[in-house]
C-alpha cells in the first residue's frame, strides 16, 4: 500500500474568471489571476492510498462516504493514471496502475459558506493523486477538469490562469506569476455575510451570463484582456495601489454581467455592499493622506462574502473597523468572531470611529478570518496527518475533520 | 391676475434615461421610452398667478416657501418667457412678462420614495407656465432643462426622448409614439420597498457611470440602440412579451453599468432582487402555459422601488402574489398596503401559493401603488383646484395637499 497525505490552499481571484468557452473541458473565456491563501488557517487535507488489497475505488468527503461517479473526479483520475502510464512505460512497478484507489478527503472551513472549497479540495485531489502516482509535471491543467479555478491553488503566490487557444485545452494551466511576499506582509480578511440567500451555482450562472449578457460579451471582448494587461504591470511595478483599484474593478465588473444576465444573477447581497462602500470610505481616508500604499480592495465571489486584501499595516486597523461597524449580535457570534489570525490591538481614530458608527449594522458579518497569502500545496508528513489508516485503507476518526 | 392650475403624470421609463451628454443642458447619452402613468393615483398639481400687482416671483413646494435661485427652474421661466416674448411681438398685451409670477406646487405622493416626482414636477410646472403665457408648441425640451426625465411627462401613452445630435440640444425633445391604450387595461403596479438605504443622486450617480464604467462606454455605443430598435419594434407589433423582455434586460444592464461604476452605485436592495426573481419565476409560469401576454415586467430607477406593467387580466393575481410573498409586518401598514386602485378578488392558484410561500419575507415591501397607464398633464378647472388662492396669490390652505 501506498498513503500520501496533502493539503491544498484556496485561492481568490483577483481578475475573476467567470465564463467557459468549453464546459466539459472547463476552459475559460478569459485570462484570471489569483491570491493563493496561507495554509495556516483555510485548507483542504487528501490523503490517497493504493493497494492491490482495495477490491473497488471509494471516496469519502468530509467524513462521508460519496458516490465516485462525478465525472469530474473521474476526469482528474484519469488523467493522472494517463499520465503515470506513459511515465511507467519506461520504469518497472506498472502494477501500481492496477491497484483501486482510497481518496478521503476534508476542509478545515466550512464548505457550504462559499469560500472557494471546491477551488482547494480538486486542487489537494490532483496534488496528492500526483504523488501516489509519482506523476511529475504540470498539475494544473488536471486540477481544472475537476474545478476551473483549482488549477491556481496548485500553486502558491500570485498565479495566472492562462485561457489558451487551443480546442483540447492543452495550453490552458495555471503559472506562479510573483510569489508570496511579493507585497510584503499583505494580509486576509473575509468577511462572512450573515445572507442565508440561495444563489445560482457558478456552472449555471456562468452560463447564463455568457448567454445572455451582452455586457459579457463586451467584458470577454475587451475589456477584461485590457485590465489583465494593467494588472501584470501593476504587479511588476509593485503598484499596490493600481492593483487595488483593478482588484475592485474586475469584481464589480463581473457582478455587473451577472446583474445583466437574464433572468440577473444576484450573488452580492446588501450586506456586500455596505462592506464594499466601508472599504471605499477608508480608502478615500487613506488617499486623502497620500498613504496610497495602506488602500485596501476587496473582490467577491459568486458569493455574499467580501475578500478583503489588507496591508499589514493596516490589518488591526481594518479588523477594528469592521467590528465596530458590523458587531456582532448575539454571544456565540461574539465569542469567535475574528477567526485565524488574533489582532494584536484593537483600536480606531476620532474619525475612522465616525465612519463606523455612520455605518454600523449589528449582525450582518456571521464572522471574519482573518489569515495572510502563502505557499502552494504540500505533503504532510507529520504524526496523525492520514485520514485514511495506512492499515485498512479506510477513514481514521479525523477523516471527517471539518 | 392670471392664475391657472394643472395636473402632470409621472412617468417610468421602459429604456432607461441613465447618463448626460451635456450637464448644463441635460441632454442625454441616449434615447429614451416611457410610460406615461395615470393621473387618477399619482400626480404633481401646480398653480401659476402672474399679476401687476406682485411685488417679486415666489415659489411654494409642497406647502413651504423656497428659494426660487434653483437654476433649474430659472431655466425652464427664462425659456418660456422668452418664447412668450417672442410670440407676443405680435400681439397686444405685453405687459404681462413684465408681471411677476407665484408658483405653487405640490405632489400627492412621497417625495421622499424616489417615484419620479421631479418628472412630474417640471413637467407640471412647464405646462402650467406654458398656459399662463400662452406659449405652444414643444413644451417639452423645456421641461427637460429642469429635469431630464420631466420632458416625457408632457405626453401621455407610451413616449419617446430622442438625444438628439445638436450641440444646443434643440433636437432633444419627447415625442408620443403610442396611445395609453396602445397595451389595453395595462396595469402599474409599484412596490415601495422598506429600505432606508441612502442612495447616490442620480446626477451624481449618472456622472460617475459615464466617467468610470467600461461597460458604460459599451451601452452607450452599441447596446441601448438596439434595445432602442427592439422595443420600438416590439411596440410597433404590439409584442407585449418581447415588451417585458426588453423592458426587463434595459433595467438590468443599467443597473450593472451602476455596479461596474468606481465606486460603484448600488439603487437596488435585497428586496428589490427578491421582486425581480418573483416576476421572473411567475413569468416562467406563463410562458410554460404559452400564455406569453400574461407575462409581467419590472424596472428600477435609480432607487430600490420596483414598477411592473401589469396586463390586467392578470393584475389582480400579481396584487395577491406580492401580498402573500411580501405580507405588511404590522398593522399600520397592513390597514393601507394596497393603495390607488382597489384590487377586487384576491385569490391564487396552489402553484402561486407554493411560490409566494417559498419566498416569503413579511415586512419587506412598505405599500403597494396600484394604478394604470395614462395620459398627458391637464389643466384643472374644478373648483377648489387651486393652490393659490385667486384674489391674494398666497397659497391655499391646500397649497401643501400632499
Amino acid at each position: 500500500m501506498r498513503t500520501v497525505t496533502c493539503a491544498a490552499p484556496v485561492n481568490i481571484a483577483v481578475i475573476k474568471y467567470w465564463g467557459k468557452r468549453d464546459e466539459r473541458l472547463i476552459l475559460p473565456v478569459n485570462d484570471s489571476i489569483s491570491f493563493t491563501l496561507s495554509l495556516d488557517e483555510m485548507y483542504s487535507k487528501t490523503t490517497v492510498s493504493i493497494s492491490p488489497t482495495f477490491t473497488e475505488d471509494k471516496f469519502w468527503l468530509n467524513g462521508k462516504e460519496e458516490s465516485l461517479e462525478n465525472p469530474r473526479i473521474q476526469n482528474c483520475l484519469k488523467e493522472i493514471r494517463r499520465r503515470a502510464s506513459k511515465r511507467k512505460l519506461e520504469g518497472s512497478d506498472e502494477d501500481v496502475l492496477n491497484w483501486h484507489v482510497h481518496i478521503c478527503s476534508a476542509n478545515n472551513f466550512p464548505t457550504a459558506a462559499g469560500l472557494a472549497s471546491s477551488a482547494a479540495g480538486y486542487a489537494c485531489l490532483v496534488y496528492a493523486l500526483g504523488q501516489v502516482y509519482g506523476v511529475e509535471g504540470d498539475l494544473s491543467s488536471i486540477a481544472r477538469q475537476g474545478s476551473g479555478s483549482a488549477c491556481r491553488s496548485v500553486h502558491g503566490g500570485l498565479v495566472r490562469w492562462y485561457k489558451g487557444e487551443m480546442e483540447d485545452g492543452t495550453d490552458s494551466f495555471a503559472r506562479p506569476i510573483a510569489p508570496a511576499n511579493h507585497f510584503p506582509n499583505l494580509r486576509v480578511i473575509i468577511c462572512v455575510a450573515n445572507d442565508g440567500r440561495k444563489k445560482t451555482g457558478s456552472t449555471e450562472g456562468m452560463r447564463r451570463t455568457v448567454q445572455t449578457s451582452r455586457l459579457m460579451q463586451y467584458r470577454i471582448r475587451e475589456s477584461v484582456g485590457l485590465r489583465i494587461d494593467s494588472m501584470m504591470q501593476a504587479i511588476k511595478e509593485k503598484n499596490w495601489s493600481a492593483f487595488c483599484d483593478l482588484t475592485i474593478a474586475d469584481s464589480n465588473e463581473m457582478h455587473a454581467v451577472c446583474q445583466d444576465s437574464f433572468p440577473p444573477c444576484i450573488y452580492m447581497s446588501d450586506t456586500s455592499h455596505a462592506v464594499a462602500s466601508l472599504v471605499h470610505q477608508y480608502n478615500e481616508i487613506q488617499i486623502s493622506k497620500g498613504n496610497l500604499n495602506n488602500k485596501v480592495c476587496y473582490t467577491f465571489d459568486a458569493g455574499p462574502n467580501a475578500c478583503l486584501f489588507v496591508p499589514g499595516a493596516v490589518a488591526n486597523e481594518m479588523l477594528s473597523l469592521l467590528l465596530r461597524t458590523f458587531p456582532p449580535s448575539s454571544p456565540p457570534n461574539a465569542d469567535n468572531f475574528i477567526r485565524g489570525m488574533k489582532p494584536q490591538t484593537l483600536s480606531l481614530s476620532k474619525e475612522l470611529e465616525s465612519i463606523a458608527d455612520e455605518n454600523a449594522q449589528s449582525g450582518r458579518l456571521k464572522y471574519l478570518i482573518h489569515t495572510k497569502v502563502g505557499e502552494g500545496p504540500r505533503v504532510l508528513t507529520e504524526d496523525g496527518a492520514h485520514l485514511l489508516d495506512p492499515v485498512s485503507g479506510l477513514p481514521t476518526e479525523s477523516g471527517g475533520m471539518a
